[in-house]
C-alpha cells in the first residue's frame, strides 16, 4: 500500500510503498477514509517535534478516521464495518508507530472511538485531535458560562474553541494575526478580535488559552491575563517562552500545560459535530497532496484544516 | 524619628529624620524591635521592583515586629503592649506606604497579627514575609507527606521551606549554589543538596519550589520537574525567564505564581517557630547599619537573614 513516510528533519516526506499491517490480538486495522494535516506534522518535518518520533523512517498522519478493516484475537470492542477516529496520544499512530497518512493503519483496539452517526470522516479526523485537545484544554483551564476567555489562534484548533466556549456561554476574546479569519471568528459569536492579545490587557480576561505557542504569544497571554487568572498553553510553534516571571508571582497566575486529551473529550467533541454545533473549516485535497499539504501548511497558507480524503 | 529612606533607583538609603506617625482611626502605630532585611529590598533599590513603590522618597522595610506604641479610634483588635507581627502584602508598608526600617511604623490596625509566647521579635520580623511567602508556597503546591519535593534556594526563605516541609513529612531535595549553607539545608532533613535542580531531573519530583528565581533556576524546575508536576515561582531574582513551553505541554505542568500568604499561613509559622520546630539563621545588627546591610545583601555576603533589632 501506499504510505507518506518521514526519513529525517529537514527531509520532506516520501510516498513510498510499504507491506499492509496485519492485526495482531488486540489490534484492529482501518481503511482511513480521512487523515487531516495538523501543525505538529510540521514540527515533525523541521527538526521542533521530530526528537519525539518514535522511530524513523515512520509513517506520519495522527488525525485519523475510517473503518474497521480486519480485527485481531480477543477484540470485541469494535467490528470490521464500524466507523471510527482515533483520538491523538502520546505513543499513538503517526508519532510513536506508523500513522494515518497511509491507506490502511494498524493500531491498538481500545485507542479506537466508534463515531456518532452525523459526522463525516473529514470532519472526524481534525476532531481527533485539533477538536480533542481545543475543548480538553477550555475544561483544564476551568472554561465555564460567563468565563472571560481569550483564545489566541484560530487556526484548526483555536476555531473550534471559538465555538465550543461559545456554547459553552463563555464570552470570547480573540487573538489572531491572520486578519483573513477575523469573519469566521466573529461569525463564531466572538465578542471581539484583534492581533494582540494584549490588546485586551485591560478586559479582565480571567483565562487565556495559547493554541498558537509562538513564545511572544505565551509572553502576552502571562502580561495580559486578569491578576489570579489561568493561561493555558496548548500550541507550541515555538519550543521555548521568554515570560515575566515577575508577573506570574506578582498576579498569582497559573500557567497550564494542556496535552491533547482524554476519550471523553472526543467523545463529546464528535458529538457536538454531529449535532451541527461545531465544524472544522476544511480544506479537501487527494492523498497524493499531502507532501505539498504539508509545505503549504507550513508556508502559512492554509485557512482552516487539510484534510486528505481516501476513496471507498 | 530616624528612618532609612529610598529616594530613587540605583541610589542608597539615605538615614534621615521624619515626623512620627500618628495613628488615625482604625490604625496603629508601632515600636519597631526588629526589622529584618529581605532579597525584595535590593530590587528596590536596583530598579528590578523600584516600579511598585507606593511613592518616593519612601521608608522601607516591610519585615516588622513591635510593641503597640499608640491605637486609633476604633481600634479593639489589639491594644497598647502588645507583641504584634505585621504579614507582608501588597499596599503594606515598606511598598506602598512607609516601612519599618524607623523607630515607629503605622499600619491599618487590621495588617498586624499579634505573636504568640515564645517567639522573639528577631525571629518574627523574617517570619511575617520570608516565613510566610515560604509556608504559603508549599502549601499552594499541595506538599504534604510523603512529597517529592524541589527546593531551590536555601536563603532565609529556602531554609525555612526546608524545615516546614519536612516537618510536613515531604522529601526534600535542595538546589543551592552556594555550598557554604549546605550542611544547614542537611541539618534541617534535606534527603539530598545539590548545585542545579537538573542533578534531581530523574528523582521525580513532584513539586519544586524555586524560592530563587533567577530565569534559569525557573527553567531548571520546568526541565526537572516529573510529568504532571508543579513548579511554584517565588523568587524574583530577576524580572523575566526563558522556559521549555514545550516541555509545560508535554508533561502537562502546572507553573504557579505565590506572592506573599495570608495571616493564617502567617500564623502557623509564627507557632511553628514558637514551638521550636523551625527558625531563621538570624545575623543581628544595629539600627545604623541598615543601608550597608542592604549592600552585604546586594553582594551575596549574607548568610540567612539580617535583622536590625531595635532598643526598647
Amino acid at each position: 500500500m501506499k504510505a507518506w513516510r518521514l526519513t529525517a528533519a529537514h527531509e520532506p516526506l516520501v510516498l513510498t510503498e510499504v507491506d499492509e499491517p496485519v492485526a495482531g490480538p488486540g489490534e484492529v486495522v482501518i481503511d482511513v477514509r480521512a487523515a487531516s494535516l495538523c501543525h505538529s506534522d510540521v514540527g515533525f518535518l523541521d527538526g521542533t517535534l521530530t526528537g519525539i518520533l518514535g522511530f524513523t523512517p515512520i509513517t506520519l498522519g495522527h488525525e485519523i478516521a475510517g473503518v474497521i478493516a480486519s480485527i485481531g484475537a480477543d477484540v470485541t470492542s469494535v467490528a470490521v464495518g464500524d466507523r471510527v477516529g482515533v483520538p491523538t496520544a502520546f505513543g499513538g499512530p503517526g508519532q510513536a508507530i506508523d500513522g494515518g497518512f497511509a491507506e490502511k493503519v494498524k493500531v491498538g483496539a481500545d485507542w479506537v472511538l466508534p463515531l456518532p452517526d452525523g459526522i463525516s470522516f473529514e470532519q472526524a479526523a481534525p476532531a481527533t485531535d485539533a477538536g480533542m485537545t481545543a475543548y480538553h484544554a477550555l475544561k483544564l483551564g476551568g472554561v465555564t458560562a460567563g468565563t472571560k476567555l481569550g483564545i489566541i489562534g484560530a487556526g484548526g484548533l483555536g476555531s473550534l474553541a471559538i465555538q465550543f466556549a461559545v456554547g459553552l456561554g463563555a464570552e470570547v476574546y480573540v487573538a489572531e494575526i491572520n486578519e483573513a479569519v477575523w469573519d469566521n471568528a466573529r461569525g463564531y459569536g466572538a465578542t471581539a478580535v484583534a492581533k494582540d492579545i494584549m490588546e485586551f490587557a485591560d478586559t479582565g480576561l480571567e483565562v487565556i488559552v495559547d493554541y498558537a505557542g509562538f513564545g511572544t504569544t505565551t509572553a502576552g497571554a502571562i502580561d495580559a491575563v486578569a491578576p489570579k487568572g489561568t493561561v493555558v498553553q496548548v500550541g507550541l510553534g515555538r519550543e521555548r517562552a521568554d515570560i515575566s516571571s515577575q508577573n506570574v508571582v506578582f498576579k498569582e497566575l497559573r500557567y497550564l500545560g494542556s496535552s491533547a486529551g482524554s476519550h471523553e473529550d472526543c467523545a463529546a467533541v464528535m458529538d457536538l459535530i454531529a449535532a451541527g454545533k461545531a465544524s472544522s473549516i476544511l480544506t479537501e485535497i487527494g492523498f497524493d497532496e499531502i507532501g505539498e499539504g504539508i509545505e503549504r501548511l507550513q508556508r502559512g497558507e492554509v485557512v482552516g484544516r487539510l484534510v486528505a480524503v481516501l476513496p471507498e
